[in-house]
């Protein structure tokens, strides 16, 4: 099973007193700053999910349509990779190395990018902007749960542009032209988030066994987020 | 053919009159600013071949062994981009679109690219270094050819940290950890210097036709720093 921002392997919780928040801090639902892994295994898998997003985006470039898709490409591209060292520039922070923090979550994070790679450009666009999508939002909502100052920077980080307005206006287009892709792109679209959430959920409930109806209105909000993201490029999630 | 650098094609040279120094100003040998395409010829090819030069990078780090050095060669990737982009942003200003200013010269570099292409990770490795060696120092050469304040920008662009470091770094390990890579890829790097200055060549010859003999000293020079090159990761150029 696919993990998404799951605790470091290996490690026991007793070895983290205090550091998760009393459960009566949250009545109805779980604030996901709950289950937030701890600083480093938070920062080794999103730097290595936001690596795996540049390399999708780099295929993308490599295989783009048309040299004007390319160039626009690249920019989207540059923007992860930007994401991705700002994030490893943080590991450094914290005084440890990229290569063996992101190390342990390499696996997993493979395995998730084999499953939702596209069959092509068109699908390889909508990969990289609905996982990122999702899991950019899943991200921010765990940095919450960071060390003050760690979480501000890393949510001001991922709240950067990510160049989703180009990859809209170039599904857009393809889909303008060839309508037939969007039923497709749909399919592929359902597929996505249906992967990527049960890729979190599985992740959340290693990481505390929460309540699974008290997990609820988490992915009813990270579901409301990507059906605005589908609806942009004229699709319906 | 591939030609690296040449005029643009279906362009008369008779309009361009002027853009082209006399022959007399050079007397022993060819000064590559006498071949120098007008300025946007030369930012299309120079920002496409950055850009094939980050997609192969890309793929470096798609394919890399290990964590580290997938992280390495993404700062590699990270800084080819960014020259890329340096050299979209002179084509804007000089009022010209990226897209359709590379546009003229995509089969013919893609040919290159498709011939130059390593069949592993190592070979793509030196296919990177060693191209974007070559091409960087032959791009250098024609910039002075430029209009004066392009021609700055240009060779300060194209003279920033192409982590060649880091890639002479991932070889040189490599090749110490497995001796008989090194005679297979000092071949491969014979094959792309003879690709690479075959094209380069061509290109210069189409331009202005110059006297063989003369363009030589440019040839050598060009042939040491890649000597200089293959010496770095311990290779017999």
């Amino acid at each position: 099973m696919v993990k998404l921002f799951g605790r470091r392997p290996r490690r026991s919780d007793s070895a983290r007193p205090g550091a998760r928040r009393s459960p009566s801090d949250a009545v109805n639902r779980v604030d996901l700053e709950e289950l937030t892994p701890d600083l480093l295994s938070y920062l080794g898998q999103a730097a290595y999910l936001q690596l795996v997003i540049f390399e999708t985006l780099g295929r993308a470039v490599a295989t783009a349509p048309s040299i004007a898709s390319k160039e626009a490409m690249s920019r989207v591209a540059g923007l992860s990779l930007a994401k991705h060292h700002g994030l490893t520039a943080e590991i450094v922070r914290q005084g440890a190395e990229p290569g063996p923090t992101m190390q342990p979550y390499v696996a997993a994070i493979d395995n998730y990018v084999r499953i939702t790679a596209g069959a092509d450009w068109y699908e390889t666009l909508v990969t990289s902007y609905i996982t990122s999508g999702l899991l950019n939002d899943f991200a921010r909502q765990l940095a919450g749960g960071l060390p003050a100052d760690a979480s501000a920077r890393i949510t001001a980080l991922l709240g950067a542009d990510d160049g989703h307005e180009i990859i809209v206006a170039e599904l857009r287009s393809a889909i303008e032209a060839n309508p037939r892709l969007a039923s497709r792109l749909a399919l592929w679209g359902r597929r996505l988030v249906g992967d990527t959430l049960l890729a979190a959920r599985s992740a959340l409930a290693a990481n505390g066994h929460p309540d699974e109806a008290r997990l609820e209105p988490v992915f009813t909000e990270l579901i409301a987020a990507h059906t605005r993201r589908m609806d942009a490029i004229g699709l319906t999630a």
